[in-house]
């Protein structure tokens, strides 16, 4: 990369935004810095983030990247610099794994869907992004690891999520050879939704984006939630809690509009209540 | 569906049932109403997993539905005529949803396998049924949807037990776009275990269930209940329980049994204790 | 078998290990007896693995087996002989069952990474070893059952690695029915990570080691504890614990080497701390 095109890219947003029949895309655009999650940019995503909840005109969220690599995790410049500190980098540290986790605890409790776009290459925290979105969808190029173990930092954050889209011994074997799955593997494993040709990839996700944005927003919401919710819980308590997530899904407006709309064979027209 | 036929629906039982060779076939035959879990479908169903509980000659029990329709879910006509009760249907709604949500847990805390065979569409809480077996056979013609999302009402007590058999990202994938995975998506996505040709489903569905049904009835009985409670157990606490499980199975005649038999090269003769 | 082998061997230690490049094998070499796990056996494997944790020139640990049999599982003849006990058994059954479950447990919490190496039948407790393993190999002929629903004892305490392997209804079927499935069925469920023909088995087994040997055993180690310390927990509590774990993991001197040596586009050169 020339000194120019650095300067350029200094002036440049870190993300682009978009907003398009109700589907908000959100686009990393350091590809010369590989979309690192670096302090700024985890703060301009959960910036989106927030804003992409307050507005009422986005349903959905796609979280995609510029370049080559979608995004190649923590900023390892940016953690070597703080080694100078006097404790040698640790409450940085600190500062910035919680910052990690907020980011992508903020997504799981996101209101609306939030859908992984993946063109490149998903590393580390990179990978983590892809696995805590709702959903994913990603180009036959693209591919994903989670190589800390290579340089002696084990992908500890990213396997939080990780290990809850893919089962162990497929987790594990990322996580110890620090070796790259293609999309192909990715799908088989769970990880990823839906594997698309890189030329047709626009229309496909705008259009599976716009098939969710069509819902209700409040039941979108609701249902989002639960889901996460009742997760981690036992049978027993699970259903105690979606029973009532049912009862106060059916007295809610789009509810009662849904279900008439259907019976009667019409569209239904959702004021998101 | 003509008048006259609808009252000769009115005259036939809700569901068939069936004893051959210890294995007990409960179908739903309201086709005509898509096998809708109305309360009468689901106390008719409770009814009938008690009888089989009760019954040693019931070793397993397999569920199907008669129809194109495993299972549409909930009624809806029944859902939409409690809005005109004056808390705008709320008790009732609380009703049916803890009346499901028992019936689901009933199969799963059945002392006696119990075996989805799905030859249609198994839809939202019918869906729910599917995920809810011990094991699950289908059609090549079988789809599988929680389209609850398309009607305002997310399919919040279906995903309890869908996102227990299947990752995550797949789970959030039908809940959130409502969209139909045919059987073989089912299949690789773990909601069901075995695709038969339609021609030839009740041979293997009765062969597959007599394998099952020639097992010591004890034995199976210890061997399901410990599986789904170990299953919420963390690592350690979950191989306590287990162990204990093992010696409490050792000490059962059925176990001396076995084990004699298998030394000895004879066929096992259970008394189920 | 012939008593002039049988002789031979009792003479024969019941495993053969080989140190080479940081990668120990372990190999179970009683195939006349199906390598079942007899006290004695499963205490020789738990001593070789406490060797292992000591010998900071073991990296990787490889479990495998002489003969077309994997492991069999426990031994059927010495459960029947303590029958005689006047208890029944019961003790000595409690004692096999805490001893099995620690075993299975001593591997998971080994602090370096444990594969198994599958050239045969891996049955029962035989399956659950490798279940219990972190990654697992196995050559096309390799199959896999929990068929103690056979002989009248549910496969209880190989239920609990293996349903954390295995899809709900994928690991039911196994339990329920006793059949075996192939190599390829198991790659599928996520029971093993790769299959090799027979072959080529030990060269790929053996590079496969000693790429993850190449890493740093202090990484590994935080790495591996993290992973199943934090698959138990609920998502922000194993955030919180991720992120700790992380910061723990950079301020080891490995992990400063590993990203300098990144950053300078070198090898890196562990310490082990």
């Amino acid at each position: 990369m020339s000194e120019a095109a650095a300067n350029d890219d200094a002036q440049k947003p870190l993300l682009s935004t978009l907003l398009h029949e109700g589907v908000y895309r959100i686009v990393m655009q350091r590809p010369e810095r590989m979309n690192a999650l670096s302090r700024e940019m985890m703060s301009a995503l959960s910036d989106e983030l927030t804003k992409a909840e307050a507005d009422p005109n986005v349903r959905v969220v796609l979280l995609g990247a510029e370049g080559k690599v979608f995004c190649a995790g923590h900023d390892l410049k940016e953690l070597t610099a703080a080694r100078a500190e006097s404790d040698g980098g640790k409450e940085t540290y600190q500062v910035i794994m919680r910052q990690c986790s907020d980011l992508m605890q903020q997504i799981v409790r996101h209101p609306k869907p939030v859908i992984a776009v993946v063109t490149g290459v998903a590393t580390a925290a990179g990978c983590q992004l892809v696995a805590s979105c709702d959903l994913a969808i990603a180009t036959d190029t693209a591919t994903f690891c989670t190589p800390g173990v290579n340089i002696g930092l084990f992908c500890s954050t990213p396997m939080v999520a990780l290990s809850r889209n893919v089962a162990p011994k497929q987790a594990m074997e990322m996580l110890l050879t620090g070796e790259s799955i293609d999309a192909s593997t990715a799908k088989d494993f769970g990880l990823i939704n839906r594997i698309v040709p890189g030329d047709y990839l626009e229309q496909v996700v705008q259009k599976y984006a716009e098939v969710i944005a069509s819902k209700s927003a409040k039941t979108l919401k609701i249902g989002k939630e639960a889901f996460y919710r009742q997760l981690e819980m036992p049978l027993a308590e699970a259903y105690d809690f979606a029973a009532e997530t049912m009862v106060e899904n059916m007295m809610a407006k789009d509810a009662e509009e849904g279900i008439s709309a259907f019976l009667q064979k019409r569209k239904p027209e959702w004021t998101d209540t």
